[in-house]
């Protein structure tokens, strides 16, 4: 490979990389916007985040393309190829992001078009916080291929999921109390579930990263063993 | 490249192609068993697909590194290349399908620990038959490279997304008229959520297969459009 064509491959590479952060910074700002939009009762900025949906999508197609055509024309090795499996796999769970994004949006615009009537007090804006920092953290670990940073971010994971059965044991207290809080209860319930899930890809996310950078598979591994693999 | 490595080749993608068959198995058994086990209240089999579980998480890893292999050392093309990128990211869906059987095998031992107690009275089988037909239609579309019936699936979706708010309303009165059936009602919705999203995953598997086929992206497409794709 003559110097020049080596010069071209690393700057596709790198443009992969850059689109696949400016994807992620995209999604972290959909989740910013409904989540606050959800508190504020802003129904133009829930409609805008439904309607930007089809942005991260966009992206999506297009990545993807990218690393198909990097495959077939430069056959890459080792470690760019494992970068290249890395982001086929990181923008699916960043799309899936986008669709929690777009789902909470959603619950938004129907508990703000029953003008909260019969609503439980319930604050989700800390789970959604952790949430968020989750998928921060991960893409920060994907830019510095930082494999200690992706560990802290599967360490998380399980925070995020305790504080989601407590707000579910919380809603269920609600309901029992005044069954007329039902409808709205359950619709905070699948936005709790939505943040839940922000946590879970972004701890896939995570575990890609160190896959890329230690060329290893810890998914199914339990935290403990994934620190260990880091460590050596 | 020599006949014989031809051959090896081949015989590689073939070994490929029939470990996701033999994935999507295991998996719709994994479905079906949590399905029965929660109707009938067998607590061994409850138990016995959530320690199966495992099984699948370790065919998705293997197949996984066949297709890393694959990618590395045969630099494959056009239609092969489509191939081992559709099947990297079928076993993630297939994966994710195992982890909803999971997750419906817990709730039935949680309704069954507690002797359904407070039971609202709701037969999810129709339901869950429907996602499994799907699930079982995506993977004979995989195995005979038929768009026809990937197309089917995708159209599919929408009748078990429909079925699924169906299901949440009717969950909605009995709360509403017994507030004791709360717990176990959600506990239901969320097998219910469960089934839904294994039609989720096997409309993404059959896109994957319009995409190894036409070599074409459709995700994000609507249905009409995706039969236009097909027709052309």
């Amino acid at each position: 490979m003559t110097e020049h064509t080596s010069k071209q491959f690393d700057s596709e590479l790198e443009s992969v990389r850059s689109r696949v952060l400016q994807m992620g910074g995209l999604v972290e700002q959909q989740i910013v916007r409904a989540t606050e939009a959800l508190v504020s009762g802003d129904m133009a900025l829930l409609e805008r985040v439904i309607a930007d949906d089809h942005r991260v999508n966009a992206l999506e197609v297009e990545i993807d393309e990218s690393c198909s055509h990097i495959l077939a024309r430069r056959q890459p090795a080792a470690g760019d190829l494992r970068l290249i499996i890395a982001v086929i796999k990181t923008i699916t769970d960043l799309e899936r992001i986008g669709d929690e994004a777009e789902k909470i949006a959603r619950m938004g615009k129907l508990i703000h078009g029953a003008e909260r009537q019969h609503m439980p007090r319930m604050d989700l804006s800390h789970v959604a916080d952790r949430a968020c920092a989750m998928l921060r953290q991960s893409l920060d670990a994907f830019a510095r291929l930082d494999i200690s940073e992706a560990a802290r971010v599967v360490k998380q994971d399980r925070a995020v999921d305790d504080e989601f059965r407590a707000v579910m044991r919380q809603l269920i207290t609600f309901m029992m109390e005044d069954p007329r809080t039902i409808t709205r209860s359950l619709e905070i319930l699948f936005i709790a579930k939505a943040i839940e899930r922000i946590g879970d890809h972004s701890k896939n996310m995570a575990e890609y990263v160190v896959y890329m950078v230690k060329g290893r598979d810890v998914r199914h591994t339990a935290i403990e063993d994934v620190e260990k693999e880091i460590l050596e």
